[in-house]
């Protein structure tokens, strides 16, 4: 068996592995969008061993590991890590093909150095050579982040965070800044429960009391002010649907307050209260001039048995039903004439929305700004090549793919930044094959300044970044 | 840089090449559905400028702008047309891996000889090259169907229209002839405001008084014939969605008087009547031996802010949502069971419908009629190689290609007939393909039969044009 | 014309060539799930001549004519037979890309040697040549299983199905085994018209009066007991959609009651009652170590026009709407909580569907099951090369690919066997894809035992058969 992972990995055409090399692969990485642990970043924290850092972190490979049936005391429960570690071993061979196959062996052999393929004969020495790796140092996560050349990474955090871990990136002594961004579910989740009390905590956060719709809208405006100060430029939603509901400021206002003392809301009620605090929140943002990002169309409550099984949460989603092209249109209508519509990328789970969303990027645009409303790179279950390949076939075909803002790990490991060179070797080899039909001229200044804008400048450009703030941008 | 719009072009392998040279290139050229303007194509109308021939007419190059970030004022507004044309050169190099982009470059290159990659560079001299061109002939309306072998060029006509320009085309002295085709939509809107208008107007052209359902059947029967005598084969309607509703024709013929004195109608009451009104254009449709065509799903209501601020409509519209299966078949259903279903094309715009319009082929069918129903080519937002070669082995695959009637270029632009060169190249790129994997064999007859037929003899057969009724067809 | 049908048939890589020929060549097949009439397998019956053994039953070729103009009493009615043929043959060389011109060129290889395209002009030979071979031996239904090397047969029976032809061939005598599986469908139809006479029927074969839904479980219970005793461990159901409706014992008991005495059922009340009969039988198949197989989405009642004309049902429907993937999880999440879920294997006949369920096979899983819910081989009109390749792409993206339990034939004629090398070739030439863009190692034991477990031993270790009930199973 040759090396694995080698140089030219994804890239099948002579022309892409020169894209690759000349003008990708050297490109340092902005990551609009992740799960990091803002804390073991700025600590620099170093796990105990390949499970922790690698596989206790990781619902893809949890969620791998059950449809290979393994038991769930391996996966998330209390089995010592080496055999955890087994577990995994044994299932990848059941994987080839998948994203969770490809990218664990280019994570073993960027960070650990490893040709061989994992699997229940070589798992015990690999267990060994990357805890020996680990522990010789270079592998702590901000270490990791540094390996992979990262200039800015933006970690997903809700409205009480303590954004002390980011500002401490910030101050020009590191190789790379770890910016906020905001994760604001919690303040549409007006029907649920907890809704008061939330209300409560985030009066306490902002520093005011929250008794009114208007004064939740204060409040949320000072959050957004002290995520600003921290420079983040990125917010972040998640809907499974998409519906809006058009209320008045007087109803809204009422709604807000049943939901305060906890008094149920009808479906119209509590979607009309949600629209009127989203266009809030997407007014704000366009007025700071933050991108706002819309998670669509998971499904995220499924198997009932599992969900009471499992220790930690994570690994049994699916992908959800098509989210409506009208009812998107709908929203960002009226998104637009309410407080503004900001810059949006928008991530369906569903590949049939692909199309709908690249479409809508020409009804929503704004003079002076390009790729205002934009399909993000494939998320999740999509973040394959195939879907890669795909989402940038789509984005060229119903957008215009020289202002795609590129791609994110959406990952809680600092090991999964080893997905930009995934996604760069991809996205070389597309535009190889293109070369070779015809379709693209061989013009190395238009090749390379698409390259550069996709894979680095776009995103570069939307995030507040240190560079851009000192003056020293790479961004022209 | 090489020459970019080369022989090669889309043609990935040695047989590719060969069958599009042998069998596919000198092909005549049959339209059945595009927008020119008719008074433009009979009086071989020249454009002022490359804008006003390119872009003036194009939303597609709009949209581009748009997602680009240029002012409308250089897009659709009162900008010189050399800042405009600037706006777009600026935005080609954004468009890498676009159908704009190649169409834009095969236009370019085959009408004005251009080799050079249109962008902020080479837009002056780009400018002054095309509009050089243009004044000094050979770029009429007429003539640039002249040049690409144009036999037969159907538009896009409603009730009212003027079929002298088409006849003018018909008197065997040019080289192709410009035929009629009706967009009927304008009928089935019984619930818009201008509808009782549209209705006397209709009544003026018909020549008769329009008061009952009966009497509109009448009327719309007249210029059915009229169309009929200026060779008309074609119809086409547009819908966004699909629905049956059975009405008695008593009721039909309440709601259409209704209709008239301008009271509103229910949903159903006017999808009652709608229906109605359909089924007996079908069965006339049928009747005539018309083929009649269904473009289905799009989202033309989007942004109301950019909507407004348009200067001219266009550009602005996107993928809707999926055509219920279900909903298409009750359609064809119940047409087949009122006045009879003619021979049908369909365009969906959502490409996750393809498979579901290919697969109905196999049920609404006729003895002696072969693809009764089909699956039309990839229209609007899915008109690029990507979308090309899906439609096709979705054809190919559930339903039986070489019945396909092949490309339409929907354009309102002359210089888009160089997209049959475009279809042409992907298809016989497909057929190297499968040649080169085994599945099909390598027999000229076999594949040759299938170029022409896909290419040309399907759409000419349905096409009622000049050289078919001269007895000098080149239809076998 | 070099030979049409040769070695490198679907095979694009030298790598995928020699997967084929080391790995997946010779490997026995097990079909899970066909349409072969039992009796004709059992009895090893020959047929009178081509048609009646190639297209008399095969729905996908009367598609195929249809969609062709051909005159319905070519494809089920009366014409002779060498008429019949001919029409198909003419029909052929409109077909190239299709599966039906793929399967049809192959089996014409594969059982009658033959090389040259079938067309107008070949017609006559091909018949004679086709029909010599028949009678001159070897062409028996159960001498054309073995002569592809058949293992395992399951047939598709319904619940008074006689089970002694599958026990005929289950005395260890013959080469391969044939096993009855459960078409269960008849049981869920409680608002059918027929339903009571059903169960009347259902009740003799039972040798049980069935009054009540305890009774009808018992009753069902028992035949599911004859089933196992004649070695069946799978079941098959098949829905238009899906939905879940929780109902109390008490009432779904009154609902069967009404049902019995033919009394209406609303709805709910039928759905209700469906889903506690389909959650009472997943729970007995789950107990006797069943698979199910759910086959979601056709669109069976189309043109009521064909439906009159046609003399043999068949090759009417087409690919329905798409199958929610909400409402798919929260039937298998109540499965899972009532009686249990079996391993399931699902063929969604939307192929925009296929992502979804792929996905859910994370979130339905069981402890020391492998694969337990898994995306089923691309059913029907999906069942083609692309389709094939996508559903393979699709499931070692969202799923686990090493536990996919692969191709079925789904068909009504033993020369379809063929399709079981149409799959592995299309397998094997993605994995040399997958080798040659260096995203799969090129290591044989992982490529061996991959292509081993998918095209045979998965699906060996489903079925109770004979070699295993022995002790000479290949299976490890």
């Amino acid at each position: 068996m040759n090396e694995f992972i080698n140089s030219r990995f994804l890239l099948r055409s002579p022309k892409a592995i020169e894209l690759y090399d000349r003008f990708a692969s050297a490109l340092p990485i902005v990551d609009c969008h992740c799960h990091l642990e803002p804390e073991q970043v700025a600590s620099n924290w170093v796990a105990e061993n390949i499970v922790e850092l690698w596989i206790a972190n990781d619902p893809y490979k949890w969620r791998a590991m059950r449809i290979n049936g393994i038991e769930e005391r391996f996966i998330t429960g209390d089995a010592p890590a080496r055999e955890k570690f087994r577990a995994f071993a044994e299932t990848m061979p059941r994987l080839v093909g998948s994203p969770v196959f490809h990218w664990s062996a280019l994570e073993l052999k960027r960070y650990f150095g490893i040709d061989t393929l994992l699997n229940g004969d070589t798992a015990d020495s690999i267990w060994s050579e990357c805890n020996a790796r680990i522990q010789s140092g270079e592998c702590g996560a901000a270490d990791l982040l540094r390996r992979t050349n990262v200039e800015t990474v933006c970690t997903s955090d809700n409205w009480m965070t303590d954004l002390q871990p980011h500002c401490s990136t910030q101050d020009n002594s590191g190789s790379f800044v770890m910016l906020p961004s905001l994760r604001a579910d919690a303040a549409l989740r007006v029907e649920d429960s907890g809704y008061a009390s939330w209300i409560q905590r985030l009066g306490s956060q902002a520093n005011r009391s929250i008794d009114s719709l208007e004064a939740l809208e204060a409040g949320l405006a000072s959050i957004l002010d002290a995520f600003d100060g921290a420079n983040c430029s990125l917010s972040d939603h998640s809907f499974e649907s998409v519906r809006w509901v058009s209320t008045s400021e007087a109803n809204a206002g009422r709604a807000f307050e049943k939901a305060l003392n906890g008094e149920p809301l009808g479906s119209d009620e509590a979607d009309g209260l949600r629209c009127r605090i989203l266009a809030f929140l997407a007014g704000e943002y366009a007025r700071r001039d933050w991108t706002m990002q819309l998670h669509l169309g998971a499904l995220r409550e499924t198997s009932r048995a599992l969900m009471g099984r499992v220790s930690i949460p994570g690994g049994v989603a699916a992908v959800g039903d098509s989210i409506s092209s009208a009812a998107l249109s709908t929203l960002f209508d009226n998104l637009e004439r309410s407080g503004g519509l900001p810059r949006t990328i928008v991530y369906p789970l569903n590949i049939g929305d692909f199309e709908k969303v690249a479409s809508l990027s020409g009804a929503f645009v704004e003079e002076g700004v390009w790729g205002k409303v934009q399909l993000g790179p494939p998320w999740w279950f999509n973040d394959h090549y195939d879907g890669i390949a795909h989402q940038l076939k789509v984005f060229s075909n119903y957008s215009a793919l020289g202002r795609f803002v590129g791609m994110v790990t959406d990952t809680r490991s600092p090991l999964s930044m080893a997905r930009f060179e995934y996604f760069r070797r991809v996205f070389c080899d597309l535009l190889g094959d293109w070369i070779d039909r015809g379709v693209v001229p061989n013009d190395d200044a238009l090749l390379e300044q698409l390259v550069e804008d996709v894979c680095y400048r776009n995103a570069a450009s939307i995030v507040n970044n240190k560079a851009k703030r000192s003056g020293k941008s790479k961004v022209a």
